[in-house]
């Protein structure tokens, strides 16, 4: 009585099968899934395509990436909330060919983030398509109101950002450099490959109210920081010499390419890009749990960004980012 | 400092504002949307594909029908729990041909839709591609532990559907038969393209407790009375004279078109299948806010499904309904 679809359902749903945060009543397997809401906390929604030729490529990701970072993309939004993930949604179209080893792979590094970001499967929906098309929704709570939004930065507060910024842009085209898979172990590739969403820094700096504004840097800092300072009708002036920066090699270099620039207009980073006033400043620890806090600059009336280059050259930085619909 | 995408979304969120049930705090523009989960309810949560191609023929298809349908598709599973839908997320994904005008459209139907379901939107994800790809999330309530499932079917429940079944499947083949887009005003290519769910008929059925059993009719009733009773662990007799079918005109019957296949494998109808035990099943009315209710047979022992021809041949019937996976 079982027909390809519902086989397929049944070997996405023993893949993941692993216990969560609790608060499912019903997962795979019927119209739709059952969550009972945790009392005095108000619910994260969020979700992301992960589509081949635009966020990765067939033949340079390895599946088990794929798995891992469709969801890590998705919990990092909850994250940049100061929530926890709870269930998360998986849509997956998949050619023909793609539905064995391919898929099993695929599934083990979703499960891995899964287990790793304590994110369930509650449900999804399967099809065939040419390409690979995933789609990822997450579900997660914050206690009370204490979200943070994107809005809340002050004039006079100061910009922090976590971890070193273009390291995973410098990975991709390392990764796009290299024959076939290889270089896997590089630290930059596997920051692009499977990126850590900073789930704990996140909770802390919302449950000890310390941020004002807070959202991940999944698009580029000058693009990232533009939409911050846009929804709190603020400006910024940043600092390039304070930017951590991805590390390049000197043989790297000769290749013209610019770390400044990697951080500035490269995604995938998934750190968090935050504001904190001037009094809570000194409770911003210079790292957290191993990752770095870095204040770069801080919030302005006017509603522009301005950079600060070596030398103290100022000028107005563009947004110049990852857009589908700019390149 | 907005760049394409951000444009593009402040368009979605202006084309499709309008007043919910309440409890969204936070909408589109930030990292993740907040919702508050009313108190004594669980929270219904699925997903649906829509595809060019697999779900919609781009030159077939007008967009307000591809707006309109890609959230009802998603709502009905929100009806077959017995669920009210409260919120959903938009991921779209669109050639850069499709970002004026046909976005527009689209755009109208997906707001008709909304309004009607009274679902509203609460963010999303867009991204260019070379095709028309549309993921959407549904979030819904149901009070307490109302919600139906699909395993309660009990030996000796009576089998009901809603409505008509295979008039979608037939009004596809009218729609891809006509030239252009045309016969939109005959009432099978109606009901494929602006599909109702029946969420009055599945709440009353979930809160009245009548139904032990339910689920939404999308791939055929062949395929999804196969689900429902492999979930109850369980089989079922039907009677092909009592199921409610799509009326042919005398013409198409000649082109060798058949209701009851239709009926029983064409999918798309997006009614209600559900059961009801025989002490119950005088409260189940012959039409439902002018939607025929049709007992077309009973749950039985054995895992199989029997399907009773007119003379009272009996077989068993196969589940051949819509799988991307069998085609």
């Amino acid at each position: 009585m079982k027909t390809g679809e519902d086989k397929l359902v049944r070997r996405i749903a023993s893949a993941l099968a692993f216990k969560g945060r609790g608060g499912l009543v019903l997962g795979v397997g019927d119209d739709a899934a059952l969550l009972i809401p945790a009392s005095g906390h108000q619910t994260i929604l969020t979700c992301d395509w992960f589509l081949e030729g635009s966020h990765f490529l067939r033949d340079k990701h390895p599946p088990d990436s794929i798995g891992w970072k469709c969801l890590a993309r998705a919990v990092s939004d909850v994250a940049a909330m100061g929530g926890e993930p709870k269930h998360f949604l998986l849509s997956l179209a998949l050619p023909g060919t793609h539905t064995g080893k391919w898929l099993d792979v695929f599934l083990r590094g979703l499960a891995r983030a899964g287990r790793r970001f304590r994110c369930q499967l509650a449900g999804g929906d399967t099809t065939r398509s040419d390409e690979i098309l995933i789609n990822v929704t997450v579900v997660g709570e914050v206690r009370g109101d204490r979200a943070v939004r994107r809005s809340g930065a002050k004039l006079g507060d100061l910009i922090f950002v976590s971890g070193r910024l273009g390291e995973a842009a410098f990975g991709l085209r390392s990764l796009r450099d290299s024959r076939g898979a290889g270089h896997r172990n590089n630290l930059s590739v596997k920051k692009h490959l499977y990126p850590e969403p900073r789930l704990a820094l996140g909770r802390w700096l919302a449950e000890k109210l310390i941020a004002t504004a807070m959202m991940d840097l999944s698009d580029g800092l000058s693009t990232d920081l533009s939409r911050l300072c846009a929804a709190s009708r603020a400006g910024a002036r940043i600092s390039s010499d304070r930017i951590p920066k991805v590390k390049l090699a000197r043989g790297k270099k000769q290749q013209q390419l610019d770390a400044t620039e990697l951080a500035l207009n490269g995604g995938d980073d998934y750190e968090l890009l935050f504001t904190v006033s001037p009094r809570q400043a000194r409770r911003v620890p210079p790292t957290f749990q191993g990752v770095r806090l870095t204040c770069i600059g801080e919030i302005t009336r006017r509603q522009r960004i301005v950079l600060i280059r070596p030398g103290g050259r100022e000028e107005n930085l563009a947004a110049r980012g990852w857009d589908p619909w700019m390149s």
